[in-house]
């Protein structure tokens, strides 16, 4: 197997394309691919500030440091959920690696001391619904207070095949009106949203975070293990094995053709935070209010 | 395993509905389900005369069968397209257990002389797209001719969901908006097409034609074997085991909420044979000149 750039040995080979790569012209794929999501989505310019949401998985990790080594005003933030051991380890060395700076951030400080596992055995909900609803929030509110104006997300095209796929075999056409690479700063209580690794792989930003050591941590959220998306990616991995391309296509051909438009919404301010919701109260203050009942606080 | 009906021993399990049911009531079961389709989308009534098109196969074959049985006017037409043995003895079966009658045709009668195999050779066009438009054509002329104003087709909900997530992994926008349970009459020179077991899944109607002895052929079109809708199917069968009723959602929902609008065409008729198209020539008669070119006739 030989690069397509050099003839040396490969490393890599992607079916989706039909090429292969050394380490050298793989990287170089890499970073072009992710700067050409950037400019084709319109996603961001070299005199933002952006803030990546880190995980300490492979996809946030190697996002952080390839905005950085492309040049962009990038830091990173982690959220401590309590639903993993903090990767602390991994944060230190990758803040090694980069230009800016990794923070870290504790839900409990934001949510009367308790961790999400927590909050939903009180609140009888679903984990990954509670998490989702408390981490959208923290982002948001501390990339806007630190005046970052872009938050930047690990999404791979893994990831928002799956989900389509579930947005589609379900027919939710809310969420498939939302589904985008990027989301406009539609209210000055947002920050614009961005997924520039949306167009790459996992196995691709595996084999990335491989080459160039980039620190990521092996531990899986306890609370996936069962989600639906799982089998959505194992749906759409049987199509692609045979049919190579279909996930970049799926995702693609959506953007750019999906005839689904978002619900006009009035945006306002939460009377209880002040940031942005369509309802009186936002999603994360109703929460934190149902908590304080529940524990009759 | 009790029926949920009467608690006699079960002979079918209906994951997708949670329930199982004996032979008298799986029967009643399908029957009902079949009615429900019909008048859900409302695709015949009993005063239609409807044509079945049929295959040999077991979908085909109980349509007719149920059909005939629920007592609507209902004949089959077997098209023999050249591309497998002509299932002569299951056809005889199949006359013998309904009322209505069960034509043969064939397609040398309409092109030439020549099969479908023949055709895609000189054309150098895929099989299953040459079949495709020579035998929408035949069976339409035939029932229009013969005084039918229904078409019924035996696409279960397999069939109909491997073909919507083909078109929805492409994006394909214009076959979503024409693909449907019922296409009304758009034009005088087309009868309106109708798919009364797509709420069925193709083992619901296997087990329908085992416990009542529908004669089938076992043969496949050697054609299809690498189809891509197998690997639809085996794609939405993977969601479909850990999510019984995936299927029936992605259709059902597809069918009440598509955004797609068909795009508005100008129906005119063919100027060689006076049938529906939107171009000058239809797709058939072209198709015909171009094999008459090729044979220098």
């Amino acid at each position: 197997m030989k690069c397509k750039k050099c003839s040396s040995t490969a490393v890599i080979k992607l079916r989706q394309h039909n090429v292969s790569y050394c380490e050298y012209h793989f990287n170089e794929y890499f970073e072009k691919r992710v700067e050409k999501t950037i400019i084709k989505y319109n996603m961001c310019k070299p005199e933002d500030r952006i803030l990546v949401a880190v995980s300490g998985g492979k996809d946030s990790s190697v996002l952080l440091y390839v905005l950085d080594k492309m040049g962009y005003r990038v830091d990173g933030v982690f959220v401590d959920m309590g639903t993993v051991t903090p990767p602390h380890e991994e944060l230190k060395q990758l803040q090694d690696l980069i230009r800016g700076q990794v923070y870290y951030l504790d839900v409990r400080d934001y949510f009367l001391g308790l961790t999400i596992p927590e909050v939903s055995k009180i609140l009888r909900r679903s984990t990954c619904s509670v998490c989702g609803t408390a981490r959208r929030y923290i982002l948001n509110r501390y990339a806007l207070t630190a005046g970052y104006n872009v938050l930047a997300m690990g999404h791979n095209l893994d990831d928002e095949c799956a989900v389509l796929l579930g947005n589609v075999l379900n027919w939710h056409i809310g969420y498939l009106s939302r589904q985008k690479p990027v989301l406009h700063r539609t209210h000055s209580g947002f920050v614009k949203k961005i997924k520039p690794l949306v167009l790459l792989t996992g196995r691709e930003i595996y084999a990335y975070a491989l080459l160039n050591h980039i620190p990521c941590s092996k531990e899986n959220c306890p609370f996936s293990k069962n989600a639906s998306s799982l089998r959505y990616k194992s749906g759409i991995n049987e199509v692609e094995r045979y049919h190579p391309g279909t996930k970049l296509r799926f995702y693609t051909e959506f953007v750019k053709k999906s005839p689904f438009e978002p619900e006009k919404v009035t945006i306002r301010s939460c009377s209880v935070c002040g940031y942005p919701t369509t309802e009186d109260i936002c999603a994360f203050c109703r929460m934190k209010a149902r908590v304080k009942n529940a524990l009759g606080k």
